[in-house]
């Protein structure tokens, strides 16, 4: 049975936790620094056992989560991989890994990020579904022992994640214009409608598209600042680009130039049709074997060029030869041309392909 | 019976017709430019009549509503004031107030426009419940006939809407604050999000904030683009205002600030709780009756007065007497302080107010 080891229990851990013994049957263990918190976290079944010692949670575990505020990752990662064992795989679920992921040199180490969360932070709000059909970013390093990241991919499908390889940079910059940014500009948005509203007595009703647009204002500074903080330099990137996008439309309306008005917003229109549909990728799962040497980085490097390429792995099954010297990655592959371009990117990086029949 | 003319059949006409069909047994006939959409809201049921001349669809009816884009309003709604009888009230369901207010000056008229959309327009897209519960606001000028208003309120409130008086300046500052920056927003993230996303083959996912907050972007040009320049002036301050705020944030972040990003994103969760709050206000609703002379403009002025207080009037009722010299008006409010609140505002306005046992 697999044993799964959550370190600080709250909305992911405790997900995680009920995901994992629901769905998987997994024995799942707890630790943090609160022990009402995990005496909760028992009581809503996220976790068999909880542990006053870390050390001791971490005793025959397969592997280890790591959840706590940003700031605090690279402490709280080293100190479970000084009391994990040598085959447990150790990942955390913090918001932004560049600086996290240059701390830490540990074969067990894989960097994870899951795209899902809730209003509500804490085990209290956990739910067995939070990662269903969700995106789970994965920063494999050349260091990376490759049957351990399979081992953490395979779980994190089992818990109905999407797990996807990708390199810390590009990650935080992505998540400076898909998440902080949205999170910055959510809250630009209450504090306007705030003063907008200031002569009112009371403020009177928004539409949906005020909520919609402000669901995330003010989320938990705890968490938050954190965030902002450790991923200011991209931050300020994507705050500099949005201004100037918005003195590009600022200009048009001054000018009352409606046809340059029509052009922006169309444009706008074909950039979130091309997001929704890159969310939509699907079709028939293939298989891929992919023969490999039996060395560090493979693993990761086969990840990432798939990553990149936007290639999702359904799945994935390592199958090293006795002696380890080599072995084959299994991969499934969802959708004709997703497979197609696989089976080309493994060749490229120049490891042999072959599909079953 | 009451007969409502539906002067262009989209989303808000066709959610209308649905509406007051079901819910109130009225007779709704339609008018538009194109056959093709009125054949689909007879299909649909959202209409029980078609006209092809817009002369012959006003005939009898006892309330229009226009719905149109933005910059053709004002010459739909005077069309529709030259086709209608004396005796029927004329509202319009547009996006921005001032120009088109600013443009009308007839006893008949009164601007609207309902909080409530959805992410797909048109008549097929119509649903009976599109209002329940939606904000609607409403704005009287001295020029309205009270009787007439009240007969567009509580139809309003039959269609499970609130009406909200408002006036057309305040309207259109408001909406450049919680719709038109919030669209502008939206198109500014996922342009951002497609430039940061380019290197790559495909998009990658994104989380679910990202979602939320770009639910609205590329909105129908059709429509947008005349709501952007109609309500230019207000959507530049906004903008600058943006701006603003970006800067701030941009320096707290340069700065390594912790506390200051802190400080600010606590602000915004507060302006996110008090503008969901306001949302929520209710409680037992209360009777007050108004004694007001028979003269124009004095319903639209204590619904004004109200709506700037932040008192929603649940109910509208008015009592003329024989010789239409004076009335009362019953006001029906949801709340024990808004009902004191109502009372005070208009006993200020020099009229007399008594509460039924």
């Amino acid at each position: 049975m697999t044993t799964i080891a959550v370190v600080g229990v709250g909305l992911i851990g405790g997900s995680l936790g009920l995901a994992a013994r629901e769905r998987l049957g997994a024995r799942v263990v707890g630790w943090g620094p609160r022990r009402p918190t995990l005496d909760l976290a028992l009581e809503r079944g996220a976790i068999d056992e909880a542990f006053d010692s870390l050390h001791d949670a971490l005793a025959g575990a397969d592997v280890a989560f790591v959840g706590a505020p940003v700031a605090m990752l690279p402490e709280v990662v080293e100190a479970t991989l000084a009391a994990a064992g040598e085959d447990c795989v150790v990942t955390d679920v913090g918001s932004t890994k560049r600086a996290l992921v240059a701390s830490v040199a540990d074969r067990r180490f894989v960097g994870g990020h899951p795209l899902a969360g809730a209003e509500t932070a804490g085990v209290a709000s956990a739910r067995a579904d939070l990662f269903e059909g969700a995106t789970w970013y994965l920063t494999p390093t050349e260091a990376t022992e490759g049957l351990l990241y399979e081992r953490l991919h395979r779980l994190l499908v089992g818990l109905g994640a999407q797990p996807v390889a990708i390199d810390p940079e590009t990650h935080d910059r992505l998540m400076a214009a898909v998440s902080h940014l949205p999170h910055v500009l959510a809250n630009v948005l209450v504090g306007q409608a705030a003063v907008a509203l200031g002569d009112q007595d009371r403020l009177p009703a928004t539409g949906p598209s005020f909520r919609d647009a402000t669901r995330v204002a003010g989320a938990n500074s705890a968490i938050w600042t954190d965030i902002y903080v450790s991923n200011r330099d991209a931050l300020m990137e994507s705050i500099d680009d949005a201004i100037a996008r918005l003195r590009a439309v600022r200009a048009s309306l001054d000018a009352a130039h409606g046809d340059a008005v029509t052009t922006w917003n169309d444009r706008a229109a074909d950039d979130r049709r091309r997001l929704l549909e890159a969310q939509l990728a699907g079709g028939p799962v293939h298989e891929l074997r992919v023969s490999v040497p039996n060395r560090p980085g493979v693993v990761a490097e086969i990840a990432l060029e798939l990553g990149r390429a936007g290639v999702n792995i359904t799945d994935m099954a390592l199958y090293p030869t006795s002696d380890m010297r080599e072995g084959v990655i299994a991969l499934w592959i969802a959708g004709d041309a997703s497979a197609e371009r696989a089976h080309g990117l493994a060749e490229g990086l120049g490891y042999p392909v072959s599909r079953p029949a």
